[in-house]
């Protein structure tokens, strides 16, 4: 082999360019840490302290490989839901499960439907293996399923993403609406239900789970409320047949035994889930107030995180964002107009929000001063 | 979507079957647990007691998500080698490693050359992304490295499969072997170069690091010698223009915070590897002295198992194999005539090394019966 690597056409042909940039990156290129880290929608309130014992318990056998089926917590997870664990399948996060996914049913040249300025790291992924991405813009800051379905007829497409509670919105769709949406699957179709937020919403967002309606599969992570992003560990709940397939490609061993055990102490601390909801919801109306209080609106959210309209355009939003960062506060954006008027602050410490108390009314003048 | 999910063609051909079965499942199976722990060339000696701390402490930290650079192990991992950093991709174990590897350079139809009996696990994902493999058999229990190249060089494959030390044989090339061959990899061909027992090898095995040479790629792991196989963390070194290329398709975020923290832990408790090789050296010399009470043969082993020859077939070293896993003793053992006259022991504890010299005899008598 001398010289390039001889990828394969389509591995050839992908960007080198990654979903996100880390906060680590942005921190070591500014050579200052950030003092919030509010931008990657993680919990700051963290694993319960159950789940840190159960980590560092699980680390005295951390020399053998994860029990590859994952026996004990895709168990554990389908008694929590009430469902068949036939119907459960446990992998390296949401995103290891929609690389998954989009692998066994994207073939080059298949259409996949998702909306514009929805989550890169899916988008990646279909274009990871060939796919062709149509896209549908949002309405009015909230995910469009009825257009959504409709582009999927359309384009007769194997895939449509939708993200409820939605990402980087903070909006929602109601549990009527999913299920008007799910009804309208096309034949042929199969939608991916995110739902990493799901257990951050109050009741009536997330609809009752059908497990064996063979037009959804449904993402559920430990990496949000449960505040185990570092963890690496999600869920599918989809039709068997659909669910047994991961086997085919997945990496058996991928979700480690430390990581097992990290979910399921977090799955069975319920009392630190309902703490952790108030925290939310607390700090949602907090990042509400401190928006209000500088003039601008904060969207409804369902999520640990708080979409906050800066009132300008994208390059406002963008500028804001930057003088944010350089006071130490690392918040993301959405990508794509009209959404990216708006910043993402994900809901913080008491002192995370004071800080971002401080800084916002400054970084608004900077960015005003700016344009 | 009705009925059956609507994989992709190549999706829908993939067999259900799964590279291993774990022990947890033979566990679940017959009801009792193994009473040692030998099969799956783990490090029974476990994490070192500073990186059980990292764990822990990295516990706390575990609502992050990891560096998706991964820049303070890369780095870390790029000094202990004394290369650059731009030759090194850490990667969700070596199984991670090679499902991204096989994925950038095999589309379907693409020539693979493995040794039959070598890894299945390779062999799972080349079948995972359509590649055509070719196979050659061992040579006195030994990957026949001539063999693999002349084939390489006759299909025209794009990537080629050599495990040095070997697993399941033990066995290894000498470094200057392992050279030979690097220089007889055809053009247009890439060996991978699977090193996971390499730091378990006496010095003279693994040839000298030439990270720039395109013809080569090399993987190694925490999951032996530093005993962490649950958290799943490997690099891959070679050319930096393929190192670059993982960015395209790799789970970015899929090496989690807390498997960053004990990786980077391991490597610098240079004290504990030394301790472990040195615990693995005297169980390698039990676990001869114990086959040879037994009038059985042990293979030379520069790993952290040694393969004992048990003097008959393949049914024979089968039913030794499940009479020692009744007797508590979890093992495994070649897939391929004539290597399954052989089983695997893992470098066991003492207590897990005096259950297999007890159990040994008991063991074949029961097989010699059966026969």
């Amino acid at each position: 082999m001398s010289g390039d690597p001889r990828l394969t056409a389509l591995a050839a042909s992908l960007p080198a360019a990654v979903p996100f940039v880390g906060p680590e990156t942005q921190e070591r290129r500014s050579g200052r840490g950030f003092r919030a880290r509010l931008g990657a929608n993680e919990s700051v309130f963290g694993p319960s302290p159950r789940v840190r014992e159960a980590i560092a318990r699980a680390g005295a056998e951390a020399w053998m490989y994860g029990d590859p089926e994952m026996h004990d917590l895709t168990r554990a997870i389908a008694a929590h839901h009430g469902i068949d664990a036939a119907h459960v399948k446990v992998g390296e996060g949401i995103d290891g499960l929609l690389g998954v996914l989009v692998r066994l049913l994207v073939a080059p040249g298949d259409a996949v439907v998702t909306s514009d300025g929805a989550y890169p790291t899916f988008a990646y992924h279909v274009a990871g293996f060939g796919g062709v991405l149509h896209k549908v813009p949002y309405r009015d800051d909230r995910e469009d399923a009825e257009a959504l379905m409709a582009q999927a007829a359309e384009v007769g497409a194997k895939l449509v993403y939708l993200a409820n509670p939605d990402n980087p919105m903070g909006t929602w769709l109601s549990a009527g609406e999913v299920q008007t949406a799910i009804a309208a699957v096309p034949e042929g179709c199969l939608l991916i239900l995110d739902e990493a937020y799901a257990d951050c919403a109050p009741d009536g967002v997330a609809p009752p789970l059908a497990p064996a309606d063979p037009r959804v599969i449904r993402l559920r992570t430990f990496s949000k409320l449960h505040g185990l992003a570092g963890m690496r560990v999600g869920y599918a709940i989809g039709p068997a047949p659909l669910i047994a397939a991961f086997d085919r490609v997945r990496n058996h061993f991928g979700v480690g035994r430390v990581a097992q055990a990290a979910a399921l102490a977090a799955l069975a601390d319920t009392a630190w889930a309902g703490e952790v909801r108030g925290r939310i919801a607390a700090a949602r109306d907090r990042i509400g107030e401190i928006a209000a209080e500088a003039g601008l609106r904060a969207l409804p959210s369902a999520t640990n995180f708080v979409t906050v309209d800066c009132g300008g355009d994208g390059a406002f939003a963008r500028a804001v964002l930057a003088e944010m960062g350089r006071q130490g506060v690392f918040l993301r954006m959405p990508f794509v107009a009209p959404q990216d008027r708006c910043v993402r602050v994900g809901c913080g410490t008491e002192a995370d929000l004071d800080l971002f108390a401080r800084v916002l009314p400054t970084a608004l003048s900077a960015a005003a001063r700016a344009a």
